[in-house]
């Protein structure tokens, strides 16, 4: 994540999604099985029919949704325990070196320290080159990718090798570092992987709803078979990655997720890891009485103190992102030698946790594995009374020291942990924060519940029996409450009782949870959020529950009221002016300026293609070629064919079958002079001669012509063309002279791609319900018509201006406190009724003399009248 | 639900919708706590200045969202719990009188079957009188509300009171009925009447789309409160009603449902029910080996046939209602006594489980949760190898025959209750079918279990240890297995683990109730939706998964083309004509029959409000009178203004400014007629001569023009007017006369409410796309449209067809297989680019002489040209 990203991310992404589909169109498709038929012909027909048969049959089924998530959950889960093994195996090593090397304490840091230096460096070099977007925890491009973004190089196998190699350096490392958020993008990336893979034997995995749909399915995979937790991992992923979520998805996700979580334990099994299939982290609380009603005011504070945690560390993991980047000349160093940042974080982190050092006060020799079996231990590690008899043992020992007690080493523990995770997520290797904060939130909620034990050496007094109290229920607690707070997820509480194989729990669980939940939303965003807004994804923020002020704010509030517009009946001069006079992607296309009558929306992209096409060199040569022509008095007919085409065109003539025919000729020279070939082989076999004349530029375009870059585009190619020479005998003067008599063309919108149907609101839309539709549909902007004409525009910037609360930035206004009471009896309000008399007016009397237009205070440069 | 659902439900309701709509804005408004400062005047002022400032301070919070969710939670939980005592009150009676009359078994038995009976038919009698609303499950409903249909008083006190006395009644006789079902109904009306009655503290709980909000909240507490498992209820609730959610709503449930459920065992506890806070149905199986992987088998085995048992149930379930209704004769004599049919039920379903009687061999003592209690139990029934010593203790003597064995007395119970419980959830009581057929489940999973615990006596050998099988840990599959089937859901995995306070069978559970939900989604209806269905409610039907098929239908092959509209410039006679062709509820504004822009829709009433405004005997004596004056010679000019106003509307003068003066004194003399004052006091205060005069018919109109029932009205009118003469000295043809001069008037739009933008789509939308905008947005119906020509209509009815596969119905053409294939790289098509260069054309030349109109075959009889 760090020094990434730059402020234009966003906007590339965007520019990306609008290329992707553009090229969407070109790409060959697979053959069909129709097509091994052919291969029937030869001896033993009837055994080979039999067996195509066979083979059809299974390849009909492979487009069935359930074979895709069976085979998903298959590979995600070898995959998960592949990693899990590797990474054991790294820790293990480790482990091995350090113990090995016990009689030098020097040798023994410099291996202590080396190792997890060299295998992250290792890491964040490998995807630096490979794939840099393989960098982070892939949840906040996940989000952005379900909201219908395209990013480019997310989810190809270059990322996924580079993810799956690299997360298992890092984890391998031993810095606290999660493997959840790499996982849904693992899993999502699989996906992609798989469907592209299985759409080789048919052409059922090319539906991009389909493939959305897959996404969000393997989104819930990925946390699931990386806790072996199906429901939570379901839960989860919905509640990150989406904010409308379809409930037939729901069922993808846990058929999925659930096979996954399966095979995943099931060879632990195999391994002998396990005996039988049971809970990551299993716990053996008693089931009986596993916590008293006393209790909860404990459980509430740990929530609590929970929720200020958790916003505290998403605070801190942005103002160090921040700083780093803020920072220029720090900044300038590290960029230089990029692996420089990651070896430094980790050699502070290992230097610290080196055991016989400062690692004695926090646990150090603990993996995040083994410091978490310790915090759910079923004992309770403080003195309890006379009994001092409690001896730690195997792992246990880590916790304990000698010259302290079981409450200052959780102190450390938890205060060194909260910032190394909020450094060590900052590095720029595929890592997430889920399982660090959860390994701290336990370590608090032991903190508590040893601190309870303490309080109450014989636990709290019922009336018929006395229980303990269990410290590990604490720790599953505080576990639940923290990531709680840091991700803004609920269903971390489902994810606990699936980890830990115990439900017991569920009261103060979901007290907790909820608690931190209510304290950090209203503090900080969630730590995707956060990423996604550092990173400058484009996103949406979420309505703050309880703001009942947002139902009162309506799209007239906040909808900008000066926008530009192509109408249908302009000239190219007109677009030129479009184009420069605004920054919007899609420009509605309007009747003409009085009606406003909204027909539809194009592309930015179209319009500087129409104009490219124009002003084309091409179309230049052309004219003047045929001019030669018709001087030498040769092929006169042709060249007025030619003209009679573009007047005609402009000037509208009946119909378009009668056109076609003298276009022909003029069609075939064209690919005669040589500058004039598509370059991106996006031939047409339509057959129809008009459309491939106009779209093999138009596609072809708009990479080059991205908007405001056109125009310089075409000044550098007048210059190009006249190095280019070609028969070009114009002047720069005629050239321009030229060119300004073909702005003064009307536009023919014919071979431009419009969007027929733009999202449409109207004024009265609440903010609440444009931000449900908005989410809903995944809109970037929408027109606000009323009875079908335009008068406004809402896009992304503006509903988050809004919904922000910076409703008095420029353009916002204020809506007063009681204005919602006041209007919203009336439905047909002023506005409505003035406007459709409008209209109806114009169509009564149609050369009228002037017309008052309530909205068109804005448009007063558009000519007025017919 | 027997015999009281005809034909035409699903109408009703739309209609009562768009009703309720259109009176909404005449409610007046609660006063405003700004009003209560007119108390500050008086002794002891700063006194009370400090209270009301204390008041306005809560009353603030009052509109917060997290006290309206805590009180709900507050006050579901009493109501649960409430009535979980007076159920067990109940039972227990009839357990006491059982017990007390064991000297006879005749009186025995009469007190067996008559206590049921009197308490069923009471329940019946009590709700058919109070509220028939209350009936049945009220899932299927809050789905349907959900979906924004407004259904007439299914969220009233009234039908609160008879929904939560019936219920306790139905279920305190003993009967196999769920209190689930009806939990979400009673939640629901909880909700809607606690913003009923917060609202009189404030503005907040008036906005339509938080109330929608708050009713899925409701759903989950229903649940959570209900089986105290909060994340099992906000699943259940969701999967069980949307069809999308919105993530933001999850937080609401999760903490609605989690305070209901701590506050429902918190009661238990202060009770001294139970020690603390656990599980409702506590199992205590062993956690350190739950099951063995070779199980798994026989667990997936338990998915699959309760798959096929949730479907036959569901079937079952509607055979019985269809049979009911369908049989004339039994229909008639039941439909005469209404409460005979629960008497009969109730009486023979008694007969059968009494105890000394069949009643021994399926355990028919038990009550509904000794069952489950006994079924969920830890030993093994069945007699283990040579060990015979195994005791029945307490009520598990129930399920032990001298002189048959258990496997016996779980096979009679499994196939009596099922009949039983399907016939019992047909009953005109508030009831549900959950929690029976999870007994079932339970009892087919224990059956399973005993079997396999009689195969392997000594459990399955692993390499270390044997581990005996647990039958309960069965029985748990099994209850999820078909419950989740008959509903089709996911969560009830999640509902066990809750109820059991155990998670260690997650893996067991997962993979039966996805088999169980797989195998019994492919073959019936949820048994919601079949509910839906014999209701008649409206409803969209889930697109089944795995049929990529769906993907490649498009709007353009189920839409309806033929489609009437309104013009703008039309005359009263068109909009006659239209009422006249067509049912559709909302009818399309366009431009101009040529250009076919869509400007907006505009209501059936609407129009018929139009019409019957234009032709109303009020106009007519106005029309009259003016006649009569102006023939006196008096008051000439006033008259010839009036005539003017009517002129220059229709025929669209300049500006309105000008025109409201001149209208002042016409209005003035309006009310001086007895006919004429405002029916609903709709009296519109917004100054706008011109509006209110329009307006104050046409929202008082609709009730009494509902569509097609106008011309009728019409006649009616004639004749009341002819009575009551009131100086009406026109004879009946003079009024035809009259009226059809008026049809050939314009229509003046601007007094009818027209929707500014409905919702459109696109012809090349695919069936999918379709669905989720359908299911997002709630719509009924979405015009097609073309570069802002209208071009079709989708509503409901057609997708529906479509989804269900009677694509070949009327109207709707098959697509051919590959017709995705050939046009879906083209995105501008020809028929777009026909379109617009028509648009475009008619817009150069503006008189055409004749164009050929691509999609206009069926408005031929429209007139040509401008």
């Amino acid at each position: 994540m760090y020094g990434r990203y730059t402020q234009d991310l966003g906007t590339f992404a965007k520019d990306e999604a609008a290329r992707l589909r553009l090229q969407e169109g070109d790409t060959p498709r697979p053959r069909r099985p129709s097509e091994l038929l052919e291969y029937t012909q030869g001896r033993c027909a009837p055994c080979r029919v039999c067996a195509l048969q066979c083979q059809r049959f299974l390849i009909s089924k492979v487009g069935e949704d359930w074979v895709f998530l069976i085979l998903l959950g298959l590979v995600m889960a070898l995959v998960s325990w592949a990693m899990d093994f590797a990474i054991a195996t790294c820790l293990q090593a480790q482990k091995w070196m350090y113990g090995g090397l016990d009689t030098n304490v020097l040798l023994q840091y410099m291996a202590w320290v080396t190792y997890p230096t060299v295998l992250i460096t290792f890491s964040a070099g490998f995807t630096q080159i490979l794939a840099p977007q393989a960098v982070g925890s892939g949840i906040p491009e996940m989000k952005t990718i379900l909201r219908g973004v395209v990013l480019k190089e997310y989810l190809t196998l270059k990322t996924f090798v580079a993810k799956v190699i690299g997360l298992t350096c890092a984890l391998g490392s031993g810095m606290p570092l999660g493997k959840e958020g790499p996982f849904v993008h693992i899993a999502s990336m699989c996906a992609a992987l798989l469907s592209r893979f299985l759409s080789l034997f048919g052409g059922f995995y090319e539906n991009e709803a389909r493939n959305i749909e897959m996404l969000a399915a393997a989104c819930a995979v990925g946390v699931g078979c990386c806790f072996a937790a199906p429901i939570g991992g379901v839960l989860f992923s919905i509640e990150v990655t989406s904010t409308f979520f379809a409930v037939r998805n729901y069922w993808r996700g846990f058929l999925a997720a659930t096979f996954s979580a399966f095979i995943f334990r099931v060879l632990a099994v195999w391994n002998k890891d396990e005996e039988t299939i049971t809970a990551l982290f299993k716990t053996r609380f008693r089931l009986d009485f596993p916590f008293d009603l006393q209790e909860l005011p404990a459980f509430a504070v740990i929530g609590i103190a929970s929720g200020f945690g958790g916003a505290l560390f998403v605070y801190l993991n942005r103002k160090i992102v921040q700083f780093m980047r803020r920072q220029k000349t720090i900044n300038r160093f590290l960029m230089k030698k990029r692996l420089l940042f990651p070896a430094l974080v980790t050699l502070i982190i290992s230097t610290l946790t080196f055991p016989p050092g400062f690692g004695q006060f926090m646990a150090g020799q603990l993996t995040q594995k083994d410091t978490l079996v310790t915090l759910f231990d079923n004992q309770t590690w403080a003195k309890q009374g006379l009994s001092d008899e409690f001896e730690y043992l195997g792992i246990l020992e880590a916790w304990r020291h000698p010259r302290s007690n079981v409450f200052v080493t959780l102190v450390v523990f938890i205060l060194m942990k909260f910032w190394m995770s909020a450094l060590a997520t900052t590095i720029p290797v595929p890592c997430g924060a889920f399982m660090p904060v959860f390994v701290i939130g336990a370590a608090f909620g032991r903190l508590v519940g040893e601190s309870m034990a303490a309080w109450f050496p014989d636990g709290i007094h019922t009336e018929s029996n006395t229980y303990r109290i269990v410290p590990g229920g604490y720790a599953v607690v505080g576990a639940a409450a923290l990531s709680g707070a840091v991700t803004h997820t609920v269903s971390t509480a489902v994810i606990v009782f699936e980890l830990t194989g115990q439900i017991s729990h569920i009261l103060p669980v979901m007290i907790a949870v909820i608690l931190a939940n209510a304290v950090a939303q209203s503090l900080q965003p969630s730590l995707y959020d956060s990423i996604i807004r550092i990173k400058k994804l484009p996103y949406l923020p979420e309505l703050g529950w309880g703001h009942h002020e947002k139902y009162n704010v309506r799209v007239e509030d906040i909808m900008v009221r000066d926008i530009r517009y192509v109408t249908l009946n302009c000239r190219y001069r007109d677009l030129q002016q479009v184009l420069h006079s605004t920054k919007m992607k899609n420009l509605p296309l309007v009747e003409s300026a009085e009606s406003m009558i909204l027909l539809g929306s194009i592309e930015r992209a179209q319009v500087g293609a129409l104009l490219s096409n124009q002003l084309s060199p091409q179309r230049r040569l052309l004219t003047l070629r045929q001019k030669v022509l018709s001087e030498d008095g040769h092929r006169l007919s042709d060249s007025s064919i030619r003209f009679q085409i573009s007047t005609e065109a402009s000037s509208g003539s009946p119909a378009r079958p009668a056109l076609r025919k003298p276009l022909k000729p003029a069609l075939k020279r064209v690919p005669s002079s040589p500058a004039d070939s598509p370059p991106a082989g996006a031939a047409d076999h339509t057959g129809i001669a008009l459309k491939s004349l106009f779209c093999a530029n138009s596609t072809a375009e708009p990479t080059e012509a991205q908007g405001t870059a056109y125009h310089k585009a075409k000044r550098v190619r007048i210059s190009i063309v006249e190095e280019m020479v070609l028969g070009d005998k114009m002047t720069p003067a005629e050239i321009l002279e030229w060119e300004e008599q073909q702005l003064d063309q009307l536009v023919d919108f014919s071979s431009a791609k419009i969007d027929p149907a733009p999202f449409q609101l109207v004024e009265h839309t609440s903010l609440h319900k444009t931000h449900t539709i908005f989410s809903l549909l995944g809109l970037d902007h929408a027109f606000v018509t009323s009875i079908g004409r335009l008068v406004g525009m809402v896009s992304l910037k503006e509903l988050r201006k809004a919904i922000e609360g910076s409703v008095t930035a420029k353009g916002v206004k204020v809506r007063p406190p009681l204005a919602s009471f006041r209007d919203s009896t009336a439905s047909t309000s002023d506005a409505d009724t003035t406007a459709l008399r409008q209209l109806w007016d114009r169509h009564q009397h149609h050369p009228m003399p002037r017309e008052a237009s309530p909205g068109g205070d804005d448009d007063d440069d558009t000519p007025k009248g017919q």
